[in-house]
């Protein structure tokens, strides 16, 4: 187990899809800091069920503050949050009960809990626990922004068939921000219908498709990161690897790097003004664990929800033997598409942390 | 700062390239454990300076365990070991004092430690600090094999043009011994000479080039992974991240994902005698975080050495300005190629802490 | 901050005292546990207040579980548990908000929190935050009870004038459980009476005592502790320390070790039946800062509820001049009286995280 | 295992007694430090063995600094420092390897190891271990003094039948200092004398005898220490059970407030000058778990040395049958004379890693 995360702002986490509630507790929160209402309403609508494109549950994604605030600031002390389930229908899920769903965590949880997890709407393996985790990333994203104007955002890079343009070397405050207020946000003009019309296809068919999910951060300053063991990469992997669909995670060129000379790959040095900036970026702003000053570019890769209509091959773990099964909870096709305020939570959450262990180091 | 991984089996590292020595502390080994000096020294080999394709120094990498051990093996006590660096040429990195080398930690340790980071050879960011991961690893390794016949090893899938076949949803433990031997190791036949000529050329082009590693584990158990935040996915990019030049790691098809539907990339369950398996491994051996029993796969993204002979644009950090760079030093024209033991000790090591964690907790 | 405890069985805790509520996250427990329900609220009525030698405040203490349990029974996901505060009275805390209580929280608090935190009846400091360590505490101790059969008990060594005899060498079940159900727990016969009327003098006049609790766990095996730094004695004080209004722990002779001769003080071993044990046990069942198998004895000093009717000296911190301050909210005569099964559950969460750190290792 | 201890300067220790060395790591050291050699060598003497009152043993405790420095000064690296073994009489601890030494650890050790430890002269349970506090709390004091004023000191309140008066309210930067320079430091004049025969006795008897050390730190800020779970108390407690022989430690009146009335205890705060005190310092200079501005004053209670001349009964647990035990060893008649060193190092770790934790916090 861990279900706490972080050293600076400690984050823990707890719920279940169907069960009472989600939620978690904040810690490390500065004291005085006015809860920032209209961000957090902001992102969990964007991460929010219900839409065209994503399963048909409705949750208003309500919360309540329960601890660690007074006359609507932080206090100093943990901030615990609750979010309370409404439309659970539990029915949907009793098949699983016994036929795990093919690369779902129902098989894995079975074994590890010995039968007794909560199944029902994949329990705490649900994406609907990140409702907490898009709440603690806008409190992380209020501070980040205004502490030292640090911004996020991020762009649907692949989603199947349909690809965006990647970032450019320079990034604008406007640019995310405008990324920020679009349903399926891309870079290029012009994708947004036919991606559109690809996911109404794949969803109408009964089945899901994958995606890679681009984010970046910029205005921050060079020297985050603690090399060995907590550089840049490895807190941020890290979190971004505990949102459930996650398979895949590159900074920069990434992947890439692999067809690249030295020579194509290093990003030189020049004074901008007074300075010191690269003329590319391939290294997506991190130099051996620790951001240059340089916008941070990195690549999250989703699987496709594994919870389809189609017919599957399974087991029954009752009789041990092969079974077939059908899904008919209510699904996305895409969840990267509701991914992307979870990411940001991410980013700015590994930003926060790794920025305040830096300020204990030079204090 | 954290110098310290690992909750259950915990490494402290320290030392820098041209200091006295590089090494660390192994906390949480099993009493009464033999040292195991012959896969050590044969782990060590593997990562070791001084073959045609690495840097020229010459290192024996031999090793003194200060702490930990008694009468050949240990005690329960922190195992503490140390390298001494023998051949060190200093001079080499006068120039980068001040001009920092595009894409190296010279410029951000330039800016996190004041100026008072150690530079010489890259100080703590060189790679000769991970001799100390593999030692570790290499206890690792020997503990999951004596344990419970978990086997590791890899491959290098991309080296610049040169190509090599992913693993089989089967491996054998015969086929990562076999790949444990080779010194550039590849799946497919007849790929070795082709990418020996490849690196010769690169090499004497003053020039370096990226890499994929693909990495498996067999024999590992279903259940070990803590998610929220401890994923198996999680702890193990992580850790990978702090290895010197990984800027990329998936699993199983990891960023493939991206294209394919859910009625694709599900791993359909079968009984394969009277265990679970299932059919394909796109998931790479995790489902919701937490390993399901099939082979464990991932890739990691190597980028190429930033220490290049090309002349290149930087900064002089005295005078503020523009300057030319040409690094004189001696390096690798491709590190992944040293760098598969280190990704194996990662994994090693992910893979005993999660499976320690795993136990306490059904304990 | 860090409102998070623990590496095995790890609990995070959050709330005030005239906030939403106060309550906690309880990670790491074994899939499959049953609520104890009996048990749980068999603690809190030994902590509870509304006593007659306990502060006038009504709480029934009820809570309710919002996560990790399914059907009666522990998922393997994190348990949180919130006890909401009915019987607020804030208004007789107004006056303490410029006007810090001597020894209290409030001026440390105002400094720390930059004003921001909530003073209401002592916020985050206030002792009613125990009711959830009890609550993590009466798990804790379900699991050590029937995992090894170990046992816990208390009673009052000293309050103010009133002094109890310490524990023999030899403690029995039997006597520990017949602790548990006294109101003021002692072991001599025939001082209750005394204490009460002791106590009911102190509230009489508007004022508290300290007192001393000594405490026991029988039913240890030997080996349980991490020395450097995690000795059993480490973290049991860090524990202990938290609760509010301890001031002094020792274990075994403690202080009194300061006028012993080694002669006097060492235990010596011989076999009992076939298991080794000592002849005393002034250790206080540990060396080392590791269990020896004899039962683990300590004590913890409480200092006097700083909250008094009386008439005293402050501040007014707006101010800044001397003030007078008499305090009029509900408060305990002697806080120790209710803290038995507070203390109790630091020693039984210990206990626990430590025996499950020893199965890691040698697992 | 937890051999690593600290958020914000973080300790790895290591080694063993009869060993190749003892040692350890410190991390978070500010870059630019310069290693402060004469207090580290002032430190060192003062808990160095080979005094009158000392085990014989002679070491003269050189070390050596082989990671985290470059030229002198500190990098931002961690730094590793290694005190080499010389004078071992290993063959002194034959007959203890069967038979242990009543209220030693090496029972404990046997049993938790499985007969792995290493038993020579205590392996990691020796105090020789301490060396390596006092050299990483002599960087902490060196940074505490710096930065802040915070000076540090102690005394023996009690060896045996001397006592000595307990510090006043107000403590002077003058007489801490002049009690570091002291061989016995006490504050009341006299009782050197009668100390120094009262331990030659002790020794010539072949007993040993336990103490009591008082400590303080004076310049401390209010605001220090993180209520539930690392209150100032929490933090130092932990650091100093981990200390061999420690077996008591409170906090201004400690155990001496269950005699007294909340009216009695509580410290009254007036306005000195421009800033907060209080009249009184009973509270040690912490409420709440958090400093108040106020001297912090704690005691510590360390047993006799378990190591006597004088005949013992014991097992032998190769027979699993009584016997007789006499230790030959060099071995002090009172430990506590040179931990006041290791106290004092503990406390300044405590207060450094707490007010670095608060940085971030409020940063």
């Amino acid at each position: 187990m861990s279900s706490t995360w972080g050293r600076n702002i400690k984050i823990t986490i707890f719920g279940e899809s169907h069960g009472t509630c989600v939620g978690g507790v904040v810690d490390g929160l500065p004291p005085g800091m006015v809860i920032p209402v209209e961000l957090i309403e902001f992102e969990l609508r964007r991460r929010k069920p219900g839409g065209n494109l994503a399963t048909a549950r409705k949750e208003d994604d309500s919360y309540e503050i329960i601890s660690g605030i007074y006359q609507g600031m932080t206090t100093g002390a943990p901030l615990a949050v609750v979010f309370r389930n409404k439309d659970i229908r539990s029915g949907d899920y009793e098949e699983m009960r016994s036929k795990p769903r093919p690369s779902h965590a129902d098989y894995v949880s079975m074994v590890k809990y010995n039968g007794f997890g909560d199944h029902r709407g994949g329990g705490r393996f649900s994406g609907r626990l990140t409702a907490f985790l898009v709440f603690a990333g806008a409190l992380a994203k209020s501070i980040l922004s205004e502490r030292g104007g640090i911004e996020v955002g991020s762009h649907l890079l692949k989603v199947g068939q349909v690809e965006d343009q990647p970032f450019e070397t320079e990034i604008s405050p406007q640019e995310l921000k405008l990324l920020g207020g679009m349903e399926m946000p891309f870079l290029k003009d012009g994708i947004n219908e036919k991606a559109l019309s690809y996911l109404e296809k794949i969803k109408k068919s009964g089945d899901s498709v994958g995606a890679i999910v681009e984010t970046a951060a910029i205005g921050v300053p060079a020297g985050i990161g603690e090399p060995f063991f907590d550089s840049f990469e490895s807190v941020l992997s890290g979190l971004l690897y505990s949102i459930p669909g996650v398979k895949g995670v590159d900074f920069g060129k990434g992947f890439g790097f692999a067809e690249m000379k030295g020579s194509e790959a290093n990003d030189s040095f020049f004074m901008k003004g007074k300075s010191v900036a690269t003329i590319t970026n391939n290294s997506g702003g991190i130099n051996g664990g620790i951001t240059n000053g340089m916008p941070i570019v990195f690549k999250t890769a989703f699987r496709p929800t594994p919870s389809i209509g189609k017919e599957q091959e399974t087991i029954d773990m009752d009789e041990m033997e092969s079974a077939k099964l059908s899904v008919s909870g209510r699904h996305d096709p895409c969840i990267a598409v509701r991914a992307l305020p979870v990411v940001e939570a991410a980013l700015a959450l590994a930003l926060l942390d790794l920025q305040m262990e830096g300020e204990a180091l030079n204090g």
